[in-house]
């Protein structure tokens, strides 16, 4: 894992007086757009973290391909970023290997670390199976949307997300993020389908939210994916509340 | 404040299959960004929300502005949005009457429904003064980026968010959100310095995060945001933990 | 009409090193896509000209509105823009009077000169009617697109625009400009039907290129550019090869 | 060499009626950006040609990853991409076959050919060296920028360039393209010094616009180009109007 961290960025906001907020939300968004990007074409997977601080999944990505995204950021945009790469048993062991390889190099309000790109351990190299579940909550559009106020569904589906990625985290060293929507994708070891119950009926009980969930594993984080995607498709068609994808005719990606 | 709404969203994330997660999460962030630099034109302020539910306070702007907005979108992105529009005493009156516009003319998922503009009051003229509050984490730098695992950090940040945004909604009836780094922004009605103590010391307690927070007024959610941003550099130089923008000399904006 | 000129751009692209290409030509392709967007907003007109100079028809917009997009490409990009805006009776006018404003205010390549904002003349008034005329090749698609190698095509709409440029901006004062496609946009002072038949003939006679055209008049560029999409269309499905538009029912703009 | 042709655009842009001008020019500098962007992580080059044609460099490119480019403009921009592949001897042998297999999958505004990839030629497999040459105008800022009207320079460069691209075509098969600027860069078959002062010495007599030009080989276009660029970095330093690169100490590209 990745994570991808903007030098010194506080400080910029606000020298020599405040930017514009709608500005700094706008640069935020299509620098993590073109993190996005860059990993989709390595198909790998990214999370918006907290903008000045992102996340990716960048199984196969080579040191060179992390190099080049840092010079495309250099090229384009008024801020620079450096990289922790991290690897590990687990999610959780893989990012903290990467925030340690970056703390190392210095604060991130050090304005003098800049660009680096530090890891931890063997990059590059694909290590096996990875498995990322597709959570989104039951029904939303008839039970949220069209029905509550944008204010109380947005927080509603925060709670869960809270929740869920603690849960996780806690459990199996897992990953969860919100991505948009009703939807929130956790990068998790393997487990079996109980396990997702059981996050399923943790959320429920803590924040009374109803997630259903696919589960896919792949090679890439897009294939793993893309697969766990298809199965949601099969939860929302046939109501089950947790679907491991499984053998099925040819799949087009 | 305006909700903006992807016409029939989920259903073409999955049509005619599921579609590569990094292009959506790069679809979402350049149209919120999209959002961001609209409403900045008009010195109003943007929240990427649930990126398929996007908020914007947007006084001042005219039916025609929105109407542009969505003639913006149609012509340079896959899909279109439809936007409420609501006027109200505090935020979440605001808000809940421009969900309950928006709800009104059909459904989210309904094909049928694309690029409605639904207003709830008189549109376009400003409503006098209002307020923002712009909060972050002390020294979250040195408490947390540069010393605990991302993944930790953000979860902190999370817990930090919904703490807040439920608290400010319950009690004031204000909207938090959250825009990057560990800041959120808050839209509040005229409140004195002891709620805004009071939020902090909430936050503190469920979550164990140790919030500051800057408070401006203005007429347009820019210069409020940016009187509120200038208070929070207060907080930051003199160690106060709740700062109201007050007299100053002249202000560069 | 505003120039907007990159500041100390050449040097930057190659400062410490060259800069890879193809971030330069996103680079320069997004700050473009950012400029026709705001003026877009405003009901201007934007032709990206060499890139590192663009110009725009930015009637009704005022001192404020340009120091605005100034501040927006500080904060979203790494480079910054200076702007010469001027006034004049023909667009030539307009547009030398702009570029000595810029020239008063240092070289191009200045690395002190950054961010100027110099106006010639009476900014912010919209200066009455203005004309816009739009020109495509007649059945460019049969006739090129689908039957000729994709180097000849493009050469051969060059050289019709080189033509047409030069021949309008020596007779009438007009800048023409190449806007993708097979499409070139003129700003012209006010012509009769005799005009424009001439300049298609003076294409004709010097590149063997036909063109046809639809022209508008309008109290701003969208609306004068608006009616002359609208005259080409006419003049596609009649067959003539001038069309000005006239009086139609309702205009759906 | 790649053609990649928007699908049905002209159509499009008029349906229903014809769209806002700035709206299509942003749209247009996006796609293209984005291009520019995909084709650089594979160390390609990218021009934007005719917008809704656009060229590029894609040694090495494979099938999948074109058919990743076409899936990514599916995914983020209202029109799809059909793309022709072809090899060649020289770039206008491979840009001929890349628009001859496009053309035989139907017309450009062919409703029903929509997201083709035809290709022609063994594709994905670098084919050896190939010659990137850096062409600028000499002091073209104290001769031009800093001096003449805008509207004047523009057309004096897109002059250099239709008379520079013309003369490699046809005496080399070469293709030249304008790349913001005063910057045209041509690919072309392997040339000795000579041919390059003879297509400076044609651009001066037809045009009166002294050039100066930097000539890079290498195994990519980027390699090829870099060098290109800090072969022109020495004409702008010795006064040389022709410089190849040569042998030189480590290079930090």
């Amino acid at each position: 894992m990745s994570l991808v961290q903007l030098d010194n960025y506080g400080p910029w906001t606000v020298t020599p007086s405040p930017r514009r907020e709608t500005d700094l939300q706008a640069l935020q968004a299509r620098l993590y757009a073109t993190l996005a990007d860059f990993v989709g074409a390595h198909d790998g997977y990214a999370f918006f973290d907290r903008f000045d601080n992102m996340i990716a999944v960048t199984d196969g990505m080579t040191v060179a391909d992390h190099e080049r995204f840092q010079e495309q950021i250099r090229n384009q945009f008024p801020v620079t970023v450096s990289i922790g790469v991290g690897v590990g048993e687990t999610p959780t062991d893989a990012l903290g290997a990467a925030s340690q390889a970056l703390q190392a190099e210095g604060s991130a309000q050090d304005a003098e670390r800049t660009e680096r790109l530090a890891t931890a351990g063997e990059i590059g190299e694909t290590t096996g199976s990875l498995t990322i579940a597709h959570f989104d909550v039951v029904d939303v559009t008839g039970e949220f949307t069209d029905r509550k106020a944008a204010g109380e569904t947005s927080l509603a589906i925060q709670r869960a997300t809270v929740s869920l990625a603690s849960y996780l985290r806690e459990e199996h060293e897992g990953i969860a993020r919100f991505v948009g929507g009703d939807n929130i994708i956790a990068l998790c070891p393997s487990l079996d389908e109980g396990a997702f119950e059981a996050a399923r009926e943790h959320v429920k009980t803590t924040t009374g939210i109803d997630l259903q969930v696919g589960i896919g594993e792949g090679e890439t984080p897009h294939e793993a994916g893309y697969r766990a995607k298809l199965a949601l498709e099969e939860c929302r068609e046939t109501g089950r509340r947790v679907d491991l994808f499984g053998p099925r005719a040819t799949i087009d990606q």
